[in-house]
């Protein structure tokens, strides 16, 4: 599918997310100039394509002794892979991606996946963990063995957008939560008033923990299958009032673009005023318990990370790169009673709120 | 069934965990008098049944100062249940049960599941953690209302027991895997040759992390659907060397009694030796790490937590009693390198070895 810019959408958003992930790996480095920096690694996979996982990290032998940087472990990784999806993985695939192909062709159909991944754990409890993820996926015709076609552009059959970002505290600050619900909704509002509402529902139904009955955190945006055709969130594409969406490959880039720009904006400010905030044992205990809930999320229900794990071949280093570097699991844990502090997280979790 | 004692068996299985349970927690409780008592919550299920779940724990705010007790987290809990298994749930056991009769009634078919399951990790890395759990489950008759059959036990359609018992270090004392697995051989030859060689394997192969491509542990043994009838990985009992397996509900009863007694034998020993070794904070380190794998393999893998976790109405703090009460990820983390201490462990955890 080819764009205004007349370059192919994979080139366009392969450049973009190589330097969304400058961008914000930079910012961090910024905001700690005493921190070691990102551990850089780039990787190749064996069945097609390349990555970078950049990886913050303060290894040290004694676990016990707290380190003194703003972040305590995080990433932000960037894939750029193509392969050949087999007719069992179009077959399941077709479920939540109604662009799909038939999965008619026993060769199966070559696909090209481009995104960034990102997962923050701060290192002061006041200060909220943050995940995103924007990703573009293609499937596009065979091309045939000795045509002369090896050297332009193969046909796209399907393609879409995903993504999204959320915000997970350990403490609530009702202003974080309005602060970064607000930036996300400024970034959508622009594409398409239906945006936001639809995508901040379906972002608290996503990261739900039902054996806690619990959302992982405060919520923020999730989409996928995003595309020019019908889409089961939003309203028709050839609806009377067509302003309500993005219209255009184009435009659905950009507004990705303009959610992926509004990264740092929604979340640096938040951390810039909580990192510093003095933090009593008990509260460093609560933010352990808390990551643990993450990870429980993380290991049982996110689709990713299942989809991850199940593939072979793929680099677990980068997959589980979003655990926290400490979580913690107590017995009938007392916190988070009614009336504390830790309670006033617990009543959001369990009660999504709207926030702007 | 009726064992020999004309007492139901699971009036039998019922008894014998409480008493185990009494006995495995008195035995840790009389190891370390100095630390706090394990905890005792009896609980009520509302669909039918009862537990008690015994945890051990040093809740602390601040987290980051070492306790002084052997054990770190445990948890060893009984539970008492019964209700109807919907025939979903019959069709769904009949794969991995053969005794399970067809799901031919639409109204269910009651059932009783009995068991004891235990997860002990100590504080000290070179004291390894243990993992047991021995279950007795019946499916029987549906009592019609108004039957004077109300007073007599209902008529068992199907049981069978299943249990095990692994060992997951995190550093290797051979000495300490081969007392173990000895333990664990010598209950098992006493009724059958073929039972240690079989359940071993099987251990192996059922507490293994595929994405790691490491077993959990250093194993031990593992059985499901153990019954008078065929089994997938015992001789025939119409074979004419019966005296290979159980022959009897009595016998098998018997089997799984002096499994769960020789539980205390074979890991007290143990813990007994290594739990006042002095270590160094990197050999803290990696024990929480391999806690983290602990983490993966319970909530990514293994079936009961699983199972639980999907199970409307299961206490959740029972099933993920088990988790370890701190784990940690690093990102390519350079412990466990050939030629080390901890890559002595990695080496047996990739390649599985006999211990006897």
């Amino acid at each position: 599918m080819a764009s205004s810019s007349m370059k192919p959408m994979r080139s366009q958003v392969e450049e973009y997310i190589v330097s969304l992930q400058y961008q914000i790996v930079s910012a961090f480095e910024t905001l700690d100039p005493a921190a070691p920096p990102f551990k850089r690694d780039s990787w190749v996979r064996p069945q097609g394509g390349t990555g970078q996982s950049c990886v913050f990290a303060c290894a040290t032998d004694d676990v016990s002794v707290a380190q003194q940087t703003v972040l305590e472990k995080a990433g932000v990784n960037i894939s750029i892979v193509h392969g050949i999806l087999p007719p069992a993985a179009i077959k399941q695939m077709r479920a939540d991606h109604s662009a799909m192909p038939l999965p008619d062709r026993p060769e199966g159909l070559p696909f090209f996946a481009a995104g960034i991944s990102l997962v923050i754990h701060p290192r002061n409890p006041n200060a909220p963990t943050v995940h995103a993820n924007y990703r573009y996926f293609e499937i596009t015709e065979p091309v045939e063995a000795g045509s002369d076609k090896g050297t332009s552009e193969p046909k796209v059959l399907a393609w879409w957008f995903g993504g999204g970002c959320d915000l997970t505290p350990s403490y609530l600050f009702e202003e974080d939560a309005i602060h970064f619900h607000s930036t996300l909704k400024k970034a959508c509002d622009k594409y398409g008033p239906e945006l936001y509402p639809s995508f901040k529902k379906w972002c608290d139904e996503y990261f739900y923990i039902p054996h806690r009955n619990e959302t992982r955190g405060v919520g923020g945006i999730f989409f996928d299958d995003l595309n020019l055709g019908p889409h089961a969130r939003l309203s028709s594409p050839n609806s009377p009032d067509a302003a309500r969406r993005p219209t255009s490959p184009a435009e659905i880039f950009a507004f990705v673009q303009e959610l992926g720009n509004s990264f740092v904006p929604s979340y640096l400010p938040i951390l810039t005023s909580r990192h510093f905030l003095p933090y009593t044992p008990l509260q460093r205990r609560w933010q352990l318990i808390r990551r643990g809930r993450y990870v429980e999320f993380n290991l049982v229900y996110d689709r990713g990370t299942k989809f991850g794990l199940m593939t072979p071949g793929a680099r677990i280093e980068s997959i589980l790169m979003s655990l926290p570097e400490t979580a913690r699991w107590e017995y009938m844990c007392e916190l988070g009673e009614e009336g504390t502090e830790e309670g006033k997280l617990i009543e959001v979790l369990k009660k999504p709120r709207e926030w702007v």
